[in-house]
């Protein structure tokens, strides 16, 4: 038996998303910026992907961007609204446990002048929200905070935030990097004060290399990537045609059913967590099952490296990752469990599983069962 | 019958590179940075294709960085190795003909503070090279030249331009954009004194959204893309495996028969050359055919401004470009030709016929057999 619960580093293609890859590779295969028929076809394409996903966001297609995928979006967020705006100030606020493809950026930025705040957090990894407020100045030129943290699943006041930012200063934009949130949840920036809104479309059955960037029309952002002047002069570069078609179906598949494919999903976390609870020196890191985003389950096991348990479950196809797996330094610690102020041997045992619309009850009482199995072994062998 | 004779736009994909893609996205799906197996199958596709592009270029494979494409290749290029560089010099040395994914960040350098110097062009496009060593400074810091134009299909000699660059400012990076060279001929960074070459997937067959920056070891450049640090901490994001993989596949493809490949299209190139030349007020531009790349022929049907022409062989199944259709400013005049200063009526008539290696005789003598129909009655409209 095989389980894939590492869905939050990345998913299976849909079948249907393979579907329209191929053909955009093979039959329509133009260029969307070329005036013929075959240039005209590709771009129905980009125009349909960028329809599906406006509609599960109630926001324009004209608001839609596409980019290679999450790092992309978010870079350009950052820079390109520290950028534009930078006349009217330098300050831009933050959380400590976000993706380095945000924290990364911000530092950078630093380095360029600009002045980064944190909004301080819970040991369970709940936003200070009262701190918020008072961090906002009119120097304040973005607040940039996940949705769900990639690490403990943890689930952002995104709402309350936008809402706090922009009754503080109007003029504040909010990026939201919602790479482990769009395709769980139903955002609505517009709703929500979401000015900017990253996604990729890995983490939902969609194609690697390709992602979008909600922007509000009346965001203030420079161009990341500069040339051809595709995607209304804000991002260069010849339309990725099959990356694009293949997110815009996924984009709508996964919100088909999406209330009843996320109450499964939390179920079978709830389970998981449940049945782990029951076990010795267990302990479950960030929110409540119950609470927290539906996919993802953070868990300590304590006297065993998350390495050593992560390669012992590879051998009995059970795939989970150990803190994030997005980052490619394979031994890097967690930014986000770091957050937490964990102590050490929480966070050197920690497992992150993440589950998908395709992830079954057999597959997590098999991981139970190897987990009973091994870890009374392994425990004895870190004694020695 | 169809002929798509713009492949300078973009080409097919090989069933091969969609065969890998479909591999990568519904069995081998893993991320590479994650640690277990599935991760590391899907690393060992990343590593396979940059093996498969290095050997083309005769280069270190750790030298190959995979991107999203020409445009971000070229970005990052131009905008790395000047913030990285800066404190040597601020002094850029470029054409009047690049594609924008080059001249664009080079203008928004300027702006930064950097000195941009054009070398000058004669009207077939040759590159005055005894001015560019008097170009070359102390504070010199990067040459950036195409390898073959993309409109007019003029070959710069990059391995001359690489001597004189390096006898006089050893210290000077040269940049090769090489989106329409790479796959055409054989390119060999090392000996041509190349330290930064960029190529797209999908004029050579692979993939829209991936492309790579050869980098030689020894330059130094900065990332564009912050975060996760893959790709040894130069450009972050999940490694896009489909692209990348499909990438290989091409790159090795193309290079498998390039001589004999190149020979038939520069054959056909030169017949449809002779044919259109046997017309009356049919212009050549650019370099003389049996010149010049062996894929790319533009020619001016004067008295028939572009679009019509364009559109009347459409309308016949017949696909061609006016001007660059990597722009999608789709109605922008051509750098190109403007640096050659054509007549405006040569220019306003200008046709990009572009070649592959499935191009057939057959699609030519069809496209002549059209063009002599269509072109007295487009010039009797004209003329009312």
């Amino acid at each position: 038996m095989e389980a894939y619960l590492d869905n939050s580093a990345t998913t299976r293609c849909y079948e249907e998303v393979k579907d329209i890859v191929v053909k955009t590779m093979l039959e329509d295969y133009g260029n969307p910026s070329a005036m013929h028929l075959k240039g005209v076809e590709a771009e129905n394409y980009v125009k349909q992907a960028a329809k599906e996903i406006a509609k599960t966001l109630k926001v324009q297609e004209k608001e839609i961007f596409f980019t290679s995928g999450g790092t992309e979006s978010d870079n350009w967020a950052v820079i390109g609204t520290a950028l534009a705006n930078s006349r009217q100030g330098k300050h831009i606020i933050t959380t400590p446990f976000e993706h380095a493809a945000v924290s990364a950026p911000l530092a950078w930025l630093e380095k360029q002048g600009y002045e980064i705040t944190e909004i301080p957090v819970d040991e369970k990894g709940n936003l200070l929200l009262e701190r918020l407020a008072e961090t906002i100045r009119e120097d304040t030129i973005l607040v940039s905070t996940m949705y769900v943290n990639n690490e403990m699943g943890a689930v952002v006041p995104a709402e309350e935030i936008g809402r706090i930012i922009h009754e503080k200063n109007p003029k504040t934009l909010y990026h939201v990097d919602a790479v482990q949130g769009y395709g769980k949840y139903r955002i609505y920036p517009k709703k929500m004060g979401i000015d900017l809104l990253a996604v990729s479309g890995h983490k939902i059955h969609g194609p690697k290399g390709a992602g979008f960037l909600y922007i509000n029309e009346k965001a203030k952002i420079q161009p990341l990537l500069l040339g051809g002047g595709q995607q209304k002069g804000m991002r260069s570069g010849t339309d990725n045609v099959p990356g694009i078609a293949g997110l815009g179906v996924a984009a709508k598949k996964i919100y088909e059913n999406l209330e009843a494919d996320t109450a499964r999903m939390r179920e079978l976390k709830t389970y998981l967590a449940a049945e782990l609870e029951k076990m010795e020196q267990v302990e479950i890191n960030g929110p409540e099952p119950e609470k927290g985003a539906p996919h993802i389950l953070n868990v300590s096991f304590l006297g065993v490296r998350s390495e050593v348990l992560l390669h012992t479950l590879e051998d009995r196809q059970i795939y989970v990752s150990a803190g994030s797996a997005c980052s490619s330094h394979k031994r890097a610690g967690s930014a986000s469990l770091g957050a937490l102020r964990l102590s050490p041997e929480r966070k050197e045992s920690a497992i992150r599983f993440s589950l998908c619309e395709f992830t079954t009850r057999e597959e997590l009482a098999y991981t139970l069962e190897v987990l009973r199995e091994v870890l009374p072994m392994l425990r004895r062998y870190a004694r020695r």
